[in-house]
């Protein structure tokens, strides 16, 4: 039985700071069954959280999984895969402090100022250069593009040209130039992903996903 | 005349990386046009960076704007106001070195281990104690909130209870618990606001907001 606070005309319920993420994740669930949708049970915690992060349920149709995609990321995480974003709004979102106990960091080079120079000489984007700086860092790497469709194109040319094979690409840029062109050539390789169809995504998509796959690996203490 | 690069089947507009934000706003305008939705002038640019950073042109019906609301935001900035935001992710994706050149800076407080403290021995959200906090703050405040319902609760409640008044509300919390009510009351106030009606927003949001006003500002050199 919910409370509820009074302001004038409007009614706020009350929930505990520590129920609103449960009871946010069980309107959304409601919500979905209301609209006939079922999610896939292995990639339902991913498909609730990305919707929590926007209130956009565009998201329980467009989201596309290769193959054991959830497994295969989180066993990277286990074994203390790092992740690459394109944005410092997804650094800051992903909780690096949890993805620590598996032994990953969180890398962000967009605001480094050899990579802006080097991209200004060069012509290309940030994002370019920063994939391309990302490929060089040892261990297992996970990509999170929410921004910079630049940044796919540049994995899928160096996976083309057999420079560097990304671990992972979780490929959530938002846009208009190019952003879905993007998307789908990451689909035609044999990289494992997960990415939302079309020009919808964002550093809180990339940021939601990452952290729902950490969430879900248990921390030994 | 755009020319492409050509993946297999799927096809890429050569875009200049410092045309890809212009050109994006083109295609915006472009589909508003199409859709027979014509944006205020003031607020044209800020709308159009809401769908920019979310490729969801809900945004075009959904903000709302106080009287002169972009004037006065823009008149605080210049003046050297500080904006606090309710998300790391928020403080991340600002331009605080641009925003530097007029003398504000950009606060959160929602990683403050004593406010987390305070929060759980109180039974209130992060959100909550930290806006208290930031009350406390020297100078003129923006309040930037894409995250949490009970951020702008609370301002609302120590406005009510004239213990403070924020100079100006960016409201933009995204989420399915309290989220509509508390823009909902922070729009009977008289405290100039940019808001989001409904679920929608976010801490890309509530970033695009502030920078699109920032930029509008020109610096002197």
């Amino acid at each position: 039985m919910a409370d509820n606070n009074i302001y004038g005309e409007f009614k706020t319920e009350i929930v505990k700071p520590e129920n609103i993420e449960k009871r946010s994740f069980e309107i959304i669930l409601e919500e979905l069954n209301q609209m006939g949708i079922k999610l896939p049970e292995k990639e339902d915690k991913i498909i609730r959280r990305c919707i929590h992060t926007s209130a956009d349920f565009d998201y329980a149709k467009t989201l596309r999984f290769s193959e054991n995609a959830v497994d295969i990321c989180k066993d990277l995480i286990k074994k203390g895969a790092s992740i690459i974003t394109d944005t410092n709004m997804a650094k800051a979102g992903i909780n690096e402090k949890r993805l620590s106990n598996f032994g990953g960091k969180v890398y962000c080079f967009m605001a480094d100022p050899a990579v802006a120079a080097e991209a200004k000489e060069r012509g290309v984007t940030r994002a370019t250069v920063s994939m391309e700086k990302a490929s060089q860092l040892p261990g297992k790497k996970i990509f999170a593009s929410g921004n910079a469709p630049t940044a796919l194109i540049r994995l899928y040319e160096m996976y083309k040209e057999g420079i560097f094979i990304p671990d992972f690409i979780i490929g959530v840029p938002v846009g208009f130039v190019n952003v879905e062109a993007a998307k789908d050539i990451i689909m035609t390789t044999d990289i494992p992903y997960i990415i939302n169809k079309g020009r919808k995504g964002g550093s809180n998509i990339a940021a939601a996903i990452c952290n729902s796959l950490i969430y879900d690996i248990p921390v030994d203490n």
